[in-house]
């Protein structure tokens, strides 16, 4: 199986890493710093999954033509904002057989893929584990929660097919499942990214400082309930069946362990970085929207991020 | 005439000094440590408004039993989350003849003090003076917008009492007025507190800057939208009739001229001090409730207020 990685972040790389180390042939995307580190001195991985050496790893900066008809599998791993970029850029190497995994985070990347290449070609995944580039060249593992889960929607590829890549990744030593109910795990993680990360940005504190005062709760309660209307009209199989049930989760199963984490998002605006808001909270309104559900504070907080995002943005370039 | 001044923070110092140098019987109660300056040194008076000394000024940590009988007019000028307690404070030197007048900052004050004392002696005012304490015994006159303000409303005390007031102030060098429509103007300074002053806080920016993003103008139309359903529902007689007249005007006439000002409430979250939230955003949200209108941007926005003060408390203390 010939494989694209396309967003040679830290999750990009450490998939491609292992993917390459388990006899996979593995191509990578990446940003010219990225591109120049790899090749000069290969791929480092560390953290929690051992230390390994990737050496003759194959990246670019860009897509190169000559690939056309020679890709499987593309792993998209670029941040949710650039998916629609993503899939132009990608377009030209894609042929019939070649399948594109969204390996992202939030709502939307699946259908702006499909709109592209079809639902036939669209693998929507759900990934929990941590990862970081130390410095271009090396990344680390940082945590895990859960196997990474690949499944299908509706006039996807077919269950076998996206079960044998699950099983690829798995053996390559990316822990990986295959699951029947793709949509609910993905609206679950939108749910404790929705609830979790936009406070901890705005509020500059870590999530479990969100459990201190009624005030944060209460955010928190409104995000999740308003979620959970748009996905019930929208006919989500949730797996946590109401928004109290997930409320008590989030609260006091999901929140403990992860108590003294901030929010990436937090990074990205002192960084003066664009967040992934839009398919957070920000993918909750517009689909709300549609289905005529109104979500002031999903809005709210889209909006508060939104408006430091692009003043930080300011900030750094002044 | 009098006088007790309940609060001599900067705004009751002003008002207090301004009386006496105009010969009236003047008293202030305050802190300890104002107390200890303007009785060792005397206050003084900067800014705007000239320089000004005023020797031999009454100022005690606490009303005087003795007092009873002898007030005629008691000026409150505690913040708005101290009213309960200083009305408390001061119902022992309360008789039949003394009259309040609430120069405080948002809704809910004046309902606050006629609860204990009657309406026919509670004198609404809309003060929009800046002031600020330079240092114990050192006040300064900082901005003027407009004259402040007395008012009456139903079954409050007669016209002719509260315009002699006004008058007896104005001529004393405090610009002063009488207004037909009291609770206009306290429900537009509420509207522009509400609007700029969160927003401010929580983004860390000065006014101006909050017409710079399309999200930040948004929420600010939300928060106006919803306090005028919550005003017109109420009955109150808005100056400016509709909300989107009053987003116009405070986006091209108030903003631009204050566009450099930051919300006190900023300053407030960084020193870990309570915040007026609950007086302005928070009061909108309570008596939207009793009026079945809901206002959840406002409320989003007093309890991420209420999270930061907390927190910063917190963070002060620790």
């Amino acid at each position: 199986m010939k494989i694209l990685i396309f967003g040679a972040g830290a999750l990009g790389c450490v998939v491609g890493g292992f993917m390459k180390k388990a006899g996979h042939e593995v191509i990578l995307v990446g940003r010219q710093e990225m591109v120049d580190a790899i090749q000069q001195e290969g791929l480092y991985i560390s953290g929690i999954w051992g230390n390994h050496y990737i050496p003759n790893l194959p990246i670019f900066s860009k897509v190169q033509d000559e690939w056309k008809g020679q890709i499987d599998l593309i792993l998209l791993s670029v941040k949710s904002y650039d998916t629609e970029q993503a899939v132009l850029d990608i377009l030209p190497v894609i042929s019939d057989h070649t399948l594109i995994c969204s390996y992202q985070n939030g709502l939307g990347n699946v259908e702006k893929i499909a709109r592209f290449v079809g639902m036939e070609r669209t693998i929507p995944a759900r990934v929990i584990f941590g990862s970081r580039v130390l410095k271009p060249g090396f990344v680390q593992v940082t945590v895990i929660a859960e196997p990474t889960a690949l499944g299908r929607l509706e006039q996807g590829p077919d269950e076998t097919t996206v079960r044998n890549i699950a099983e690829t990744m798995n053996t390559a030593g990316i822990p990986t499942v295959y699951t029947e109910n793709i949509e609910g795990l993905i609206w679950a993680k939108v749910a404790y990214n929705s609830a979790l990360n936009p406070l901890s940005a705005l509020l500059d504190v870590p999530y479990g400082r969100l459990m201190e005062t009624e005030e944060t709760q209460m955010i928190m309660k409104n995000v999740i309930h308003e979620l959970y209307a748009v996905a019930q009209k929208k006919n989500v199989p949730m797996i946590i069946p109401t928004p109290e049930e997930y409320i008590q989760l989030l609260f006091y199963k999901l929140i403990p362990p992860t108590a003294e984490h901030y929010a990436s998002m937090r990074e990205d605006l002192k960084q003066g970085k664009k967040t992934e808001i839009d398919a957070l909270n920000g993918a909750i309104v517009k689909i709300g929207e549609e289905l005529n559900i109104d979500c002031p504070f999903n809005s709210l907080l889209t909006n508060l991020i939104k408006a430091r995002e692009k003043m930080s943005i300011n900030a750094v370039q002044e």
